[in-house]
């Protein structure tokens, strides 16, 4: 006999596991966090094993009682999770058979770990991919909070960091809200197709027991059950599609803090943010840092790893399970762990974050923002409006060798540009009436901002009903 | 007057760019690719400039002619790409001018290369998707046409590249063809995303023209209109999540051909490849190498790669436009070429490839793959299944000391581990028992893998029509 | 005064830190690992200030003894971590105030936590690098000792998975060695480019009291002082290329286990792998997994995954010091982790894997593995390679039709072929003689392995010593 | 006989190749560019074989003049590369038979593509490593330039984004000189690595000629000949580690360009960037654009996705070669243009790059730069420093909520918060006194920035001559 006995599957094995190995080898430090969910998958299991005639009632409510009783002590931080059990799984079998005998030897007939291990990460992710979905909306309300103060907010709008036209903030603003809606489709089509059943597919073959698959499926709210059993076990494009949708996410996110950080900065100065968000320095005492949103720039990084991580460990698996796969749960966890504080983080920013109307309005008027404006305007004179871009573009080289804004050319100085111009160029050269003017579906103009905002509220309040 | 009046932004600049730097920046060489769509979208722009009655019905016409003679010049390789013209919007519409003289300098009013560039990238991208999904069906009926002709062929079942359990080489096969199916699922989902117009938001802040979004979005087939004017220009989510689908499909290829090479291995011997998809060596005349394999599998580096640097090139961008975003086109060109032709390679692998059927069935047999059938035996005959599976895996160890199968042990042998243990427990040692019990939704019982087949083709014949 | 008294940096803030935000932002959690090194540091910077006469000698007297009581608690986990106290070195300044009072306030004169963090990272990473290099010499050495067992064993050498030539089984272990080699030289330069001390710039402008940054140096260790404070506190070089070299290495790890788990296989079954560095199937009793491998394999990716998360943290980074950084810790450590247990693994795999020797020698044997010898000979008759090549494949294939081995093709057969077949080209077709005849430099002739083995043993001393 | 005589390697093959799997699986597309190099160590491996007394006298002679043909075809663009041959060696190799005839089929004697090509590929990259290392030496000798004219031209420095100190702009320039001295070191211990020929172990187990492979080694100037033949075959770290150095130095890159489209938005508006390296807006007439160094910082993405494409490449291969190897090449090509080209551009804009002085002065002394300063200050009153960070902590907030800068609050107000403070604390709070006080080793005063620039002048004399 084998030496050997506290392994569940040690019988053919003549000597001990190798003590740095069970270490190396072990997942209970990371996959232990699976634990409630795993025990609720075995409840499940247990349920079609009563279905199949395979275990009695009695055994089937000593299961189901055991297993209570081991969430219970997770729940309770008093389960003691053990290296040399391996994983999660073994874990809590050996735990179940201490409470309860040997009903629990009975309890991993038809199935293996393949299945399991598949089906408990699958339930874990879209609870935490629910989790996710609720802090992104309750990101988006953030932002309609805010947008829908600064509908006539006048902000430069930039493109290669330079001021390209005036823009309202609270139209910015709704950018970032889309950005995150599309996030949140992603979420939604990765939770469809994640949520079909591996459990009854054993090893990779199916099993010879008569499991009835739907009662897993239905037990834990599954919409149908897997096609293939190979493919059951080998399957991980949930976890790297997930951390694909992630990864999005907190590109986006960065995107967001990289403005941020340069709202923040002195040379822009277009925002506050309150001193709860801020830390100082140990050497400088003037410095207020926004390292929340530093912080969260740099945590994109390490989703994008993760990604990286999990194509890499996967790209070259023959099917059906390889023990590479363990790889797959670490980076999973830090990736959803980091995404979910950053949502938080960046609630927590936007609320705190107030605009410096002022200095918005004054630097949006820095650089001639309202060219195009001019140039459009020579266009509904009859100008074409290449020709108007090229006229505008002297006007302003013009300007700049004279230090003055566009406004301030004379009507004469204009007119040796282009004999179309006339007095009434000068109205369509103000921030407010640029603004205002862009009124195609999707502009900046205040009314069309203020419209966007009530839609998205809409939405918002039927996707959380 | 500018000196460089060759550049259509040219007015405000004193100097000539550049000649190394006017290379550097210049897109032409790739985004050329880009100018039969990039027309398409023109004429479409036209269409919106009349109705707003920015253009008269001639020069509409006009327009639409001088584009119709660039789509033509483009598609017989005879347009003139030049590179100070910087990219492929700018060579059109100089084209254009040089066609049609003024009414071409009137195309661009109410429009920015900011929308004009993600409209066209989006129009081009959803036409790629189309043509990949064709091929990607293609490939999955490669898969059933072979599958349907191993229905009964038995192979080895693998976990760790160890021996697991015996199954049919059609049950592989349609593990790969659910692979298949989440990518076309997932390209389908991209598509949904993807199918919104962004023409009609100028720079950043939308026009000051009275456009009708509508028009551009009907006459190229999208589903709607974005609905901000700052994120229809600073989105590249489409680029993103195209590439990583195209990186999971193409890590789900890398599997496949992960197997084959395996299987053309003479250790392995599972599978011929035909001459025609083999090449030689210059050195050693004997060699026969699964080239289109391994290339395959190399390809998906290179996919994954693309999928870095776009997440890494969007990162720290602040919104709107910035000209990182000029580094997103070859990123993805490239991803699609190497998934696209990688698809179709290994549709005529799939074809090529046959079964050797007794070695398959040779393979299968070693290493006591009929173990769990002994197990799930004496969990028939009362053994609790973890007690069983501690029983076989001490007849496992004595056969391995034998140097026999599992089926040459005598039932007195087996009888010293249990004594449960009666002659009808060799009947469930054979290869083809075991694949024939496996009879769950999903497992490799011959006749599962029948209906399996069916079903899918039918799938696959309503998608296709 | 700030009600927020706790920060060390809290004296120009109204407001408390936002609790949540707290935690978001602090480092303790996984900085703390720093502890020992950095309280080191700070004895060595104490040091500077008594030679500036910044503190007295007993200051420093009572500086060192409390560092000294410090370290003691961090090395016997007594010392308590505060998260309100966000990092190690915060950590670290508030005890030693609660430890030695006023001179502790003083410590942190003239330098800034930008400095403090670069240092302390530096210093820690030689100190890993140092274990690295240790354990990759022992792995060396388990090679060595392997491979001077099986100078003769004569095993197929492989391209593309498809038998090429017959090799000994040392040769290819020696190529394992060649890889861990330049690993080595790789860890040696990057340690003489990280080796250069940064203390005594402060935030980044350098400080105004007159420090001998030498001293510092020198307590350290450190070879050379940094040259601009700008770049010394931005600079994260050591961090990437440190990361860099560990995924080369790892790459290397992977690429040796997938071998192993090749050979493992029952198709390949080259080796035998003990009971003690395998696990089980939790449903199949017979199985044996090589799961060190396949894990050590799997964990490549998780350090690829750090070096891209590494690169995109810092590349859109102004300098000079951004809290961006703070997420280069825990990307260094794992990856450090990771790399050093599966070097460590590895070398157990080493020392317990043997070989098959009969196998080998079968499989070696496969698939005409010396036709290019067969070749070769044709070349030594007069016909020039690329005619014998062709000669031979002919010869390959009409082996392969008759299934049958090179060898047994008879003379009559080979003469159709080319007149120039004689006899004596039977001899040259074994598979000892294949390999007895490779004696250019770097060849499997077995002296010339023994010889490699003496040379690398004598290198590996000499680097030891 | 084989119907496919085109390929040097069919003899064995009855089948011709599949058309699109011909297309697929051809490299010429890429690898041409390797052909000079190529053709030279064919004429290097003549030598060898003349040596060996393979071929004759007359017939290296021959060879040597045909590949010299070649060379000169390849160099005016007149060889016909053809897909069908494959390769860029298969291509040389039929084109020197059509020059030369018979000869020519005695080239591949004794070698194989598999040690051809990866010598091909390493002299190639270390000529071009070559180039880039004279281009990175150019990139420094105009910092030097631009920094020698702006030693006491003071900005302020930055962290956090926030100003902190001010230093002067001729220092910040010598800390992107640091970053590339860095990369330069890096290229250099690459070199001496990849300094080893491979030549001579042809396909992986070394020749049975007796071949001297040091004549090849000294024909093209490598250090050294490998030293172990399978190794010589499957390595390709030299590749990785490559792309790892450009990586890092592409990331150095987009730092300094992340700076320059910072200082170069209104928002800064630090430096002026000459109308020639800039771009303008087809809408915004107004638009002048930093498109080089936004697209510089695009193009990192690029070069860090290759390096992902190739650790992903390698990481599951077993030795010795495999077909996805192909793949190394294109992802190296791109690398190593995308960052020399960036090299070159980088060098344009800083010289082209001009500082406002009076914008950087006034920017440098917004937010209390020198608060520092004045904590330093009371230090030297005999206030530990811990201490005086508070007390300046609460100054800086009395200033803020006052508006004013610090050296405008009265002494008395100073008084009120350390009786320390005296007159002459005001004396050290203007930038000037700020910046010429840090005169530790690597500081900003400009004395030390004056000698800095000295020394790197010498430094790179000496590393140019």
């Amino acid at each position: 006999m084998s030496q050997d006995n506290k392994k569940p599957w040690g019988g053919r094995f003549q000597g001990k596991t190798h003590h740095f190995i069970e270490s190396f080898t072990a997942s209970v430090d990371f996959d232990s966090r699976l634990g409630e969910v795993d025990a609720i998958c075995s409840q499940a299991h247990a349920k079609t094993l009563l279905d199949a005639e395979i275990i009695t009632e009695i055994e089937h409510q000593q299961l189901v009682n055991g297993l209570d009783t081991i969430i219970e002590e997770i729940r309770e931080h008093k389960f003691n999770w053990r290296t040399d059990l391996e994983d999660v799984h073994m874990n809590i079998e050996s735990r179940l058979v201490e409470l309860i005998g040997e009903p629990a030897l009975k309890l991993h007939t038809a199935r293996s770990r393949n299945d399991q291990v598949t089906s408990t990460f699958k339930v874990f992710l879209m609870r935490s991919a629910a989790e996710l979905t609720n802090s992104l909306r309750n990101l988006q309300e953030h932002i309609l909070d805010k947008a829908s103060k600064h509908v006539e907010t006048i902000m430069p709008g930039m493109t290669h960091l330079q001021v390209a036209q005036p823009i309202v903030f609270g139209h910015h603003l709704m950018a970032w809200f889309e950005m995150f809606d599309r996030d949140l489709s992603r979420l939604e089509d990765w939770h469809k197709r994640t949520n079909s059943s591996p459990m009854g597919v054993a090893a990779l073959a199916g099993t010879s027991f008569p499991l009835n698959r739907d009662l897993f499926k239905e037990t834990l709210g599954f919409d149908e059950v897997t096609r293939n059993s190979v493919d059951s076990v080998s399957d991980r494009d949930y976890a790297i599609e997930f951390v694909s949708v992630l990864s999005l996410l907190i590109v986006h996110l960065s995107r967001v803090c990289e403005e941020i950080v340069l709202w923040a900065s002195p040379a822009f100065d277009l925002i506050d943010l309150p001193d709860e968000l801020c830390t100082g320095s140990s050497i400088m005492p003037q410095k207020k840092n926004p390292d929340v949103a530093e912080l969260i720039r740099g945590k994109s990084g390490r989703v994008i790893g993760s990604l990286m991580s999990l194509l890499v460990t996967l790209k070259g698996q023959p099917l059906a399970y390889n023990r590479d796969n363990q790889e797959d749960k670490e980076a999973v966890f830090d990736a959803f762990d980091t995404t979910f504080s950053s949502v938080c983080a960046m609630s927590v920013l936007i609320e705190g974050m107030e605009p410096k109307e002022s200095r918005m309005y004054a630097l949006g008027g820095t650089g001639y923002p309202t060219a195009t404006d001019m140039a459009d305007w020579l266009v509904r004179q009859g100008t074409p409006f290449r020709s108007a871009h090229a006229i505008v573009g002297r006007a302003v080289a013009l300007a700049e060798e004279k230090g003055v804004p566009l406004e301030a050319l004379s009507l004469d100085e204009l007119k040796q540009l282009s004999d179309q111009f006339e007095d009434s160029v000068f109205a369509c050269l103000t921030l407010e009436g640029s603004v205002k003017s862009r009124i195609t579906v999707g502009g900046t103009a205040p009314d069309l901002v203020r419209q966007a905002i009530v839609e998205a509220r809409e939405k918002l309040a039927k996707a959380e009903s």
